[in-house]
């Protein structure tokens, strides 16, 4: 199968928007972005043995490629547009690529995400994804923005994601609702845009709670306390681990691409409005202080360098 | 050495544009596209031991990561403004990294073009680009635009970059004129733009003269017949291979980045011109007949599938 197949096989099933004059197919795409309108662009790359088990289903690893850099997107509360995809593959297999779009443009088309361009190329099994979101000047959720006194918030649950990394690491069978949120994230892109105009910075979880909220006490000039009996969990990790295990998967393992996101105390009641909006939890789990870094009582903050999969 | 000084190294020297709202450092790059301006955007990946030979120079693997992505925007006539960049490497190494962004960014510079994010992971060595430019509405030179009648030109010499990989297969030297083509290619970025309104399409030679002129052919519902003698050849090249083996690289090496373009016959004297004006070598080698495929006597047209390095 060659390359110029494989290309036409993701081609036949991209989506398209209005804003994209040409698609795949030539040199470049062409865009006419909406006026007056800043562009988001974020970039990532999965590796397999790195950021995802090996046997990962096709689909899900096209899932995921998209859904870490939407969840950058959805950091800067930008609306998604458009991305381009570069596939390396050791060799071409139909099976392969039409799993893989399953799950890539699945997702892209709950997004409204245009699939314009990109690249297929033969070598060990890597995704690199562009992804370009739209949002108006100076709306955008920057990680500088935190201040003393403001509340911190994080969506969802934390530690599921890590907890079926350690349930694999271990060679025991994934919990499967654990494992769901290892291998199809969920992009919080609804709640990053409307946390607009609402939180003063934001961030999604990719590397751990506590490194990803230590970027943005870096980037504020600030420092954050937590509280760790706030931390939210999950269900199945409660039923998967004791209590210790439990609160330092919650604390430092990545992978769970929720948000977190800090705000004025005065915008408490707007943000419980939001979680009954959006049907999803979103908890007040500390404050940001004077100082710098991160303190969480009661967790072992040496375990905070979560390093994905391998 | 952890990801995150990797990425500060390179933040470090890379240079902004006034249209770079937020660069290198938070979940995603901001930018200010002009009004009214659209957007070009491009994803090319290489891979060692696919592209490029494992023991290339760090410096030339940043210089060609982005220049293949450039010559696509040249191939488009877009002014290249932003790029993101993925970098896989199997392990942290800062003589890796000072030597990929001498040659990344000095590219990068050339060009007034800012790295405005990306990723870095590890991985086998891999280098993900994503390019944009800047063009005006219904401005592009697409691959769609060839008229019968029209005349097929190509910039530079033809066969340069895979006569040395011919060399550097065959365990032999490489000629230092034909691996600097090679490895150092030259995107045609100020020969495009100048294009705009006088070439009818235009496509980057990547994959091979015969086969990157056949992806023209298709797009536009021509054909081409190509005069064997007239394609421009290098001394070096001469120097190094027989007469037969000099035309087989000619037509059907890859990798040389030069442009092929169409325009109708009474563009001639303008292009004759702009070769003057631009100091590089505008060679007419064919006519855009009707039919479809390329038509090239006294070429092995079963050698024209390139396949890069491997």
């Amino acid at each position: 199968m060659h390359e110029f197949d494989l290309i036409a096989r993701i081609r036949a099933r991209a989506a398209l928007r209005g804003d994209v004059v040409l698609g795949i197919g030539d040199d470049c795409a062409l865009l006419a972005p909406p006026p007056g309108m800043q562009l988001a662009v974020t970039m990532d790359t999965l590796n397999a043995g790195v950021h995802f088990p090996p046997e990962t289903a096709p689909a899900d690893i096209g899932w995921k490629a998209l859904a870490v850099n939407l969840s950058d997107l959805a950091a800067m509360g930008a609306d998604p547009a458009w991305c381009t995809l570069s596939l390396s593959l050791p060799e071409a297999s139909e099976d392969f690529i039409d799993g893989f779009s399953d799950g890539f443009l699945s997702l892209a088309q709950q997004h409204d995400v245009a699939l314009i361009g990109g690249d297929t190329t033969r070598g060990p099994l890597s995704i690199s994804v562009t992804a370009h979101g739209l949002i108006e000047p100076d709306s955008a959720l920057r990680r500088a923005g935190a201040q003393v006194g403001d509340a911190i918030w994080v969506s969802g649950t934390l530690g599921d994601a890590a907890g079926a990394l350690r349930q694999w690491q271990a060679g025991a069978p994934m919990a499967p609702a654990l494992q769901a949120r290892l291998d199809r994230p969920t992009p919080r892109v609804a709640l990053g845009r409307a946390l607009r105009g609402i939180a003063s910075s934001a961030i999604d979880i990719s590397d751990g709670l506590l490194a990803d909220l230590a970027h943005v006490c870096r980037a504020s000039g600030v420092g954050a306390r937590l509280d760790a009996r706030a931390l939210p969990s999950s269900a199945a990790l409660r039923q998967a681990f004791d209590a210790a295990t439990c609160l330092a998967l919650q604390a430092s393992g990545g992978d769970d691409y929720e948000l977190c996101f800090t705000a004025p105390a005065a915008q408490r009641d707007v943000i419980h409005a939001l979680s009954q909006t959006l049907n999803l939890p979103l908890t007040h789990i500390g404050e940001i202080v004077t100082g710098t870094g991160v303190c969480c009582e009661d967790v072992d903050v040496a375990a905070a360098g979560y390093q994905h999969f391998a």
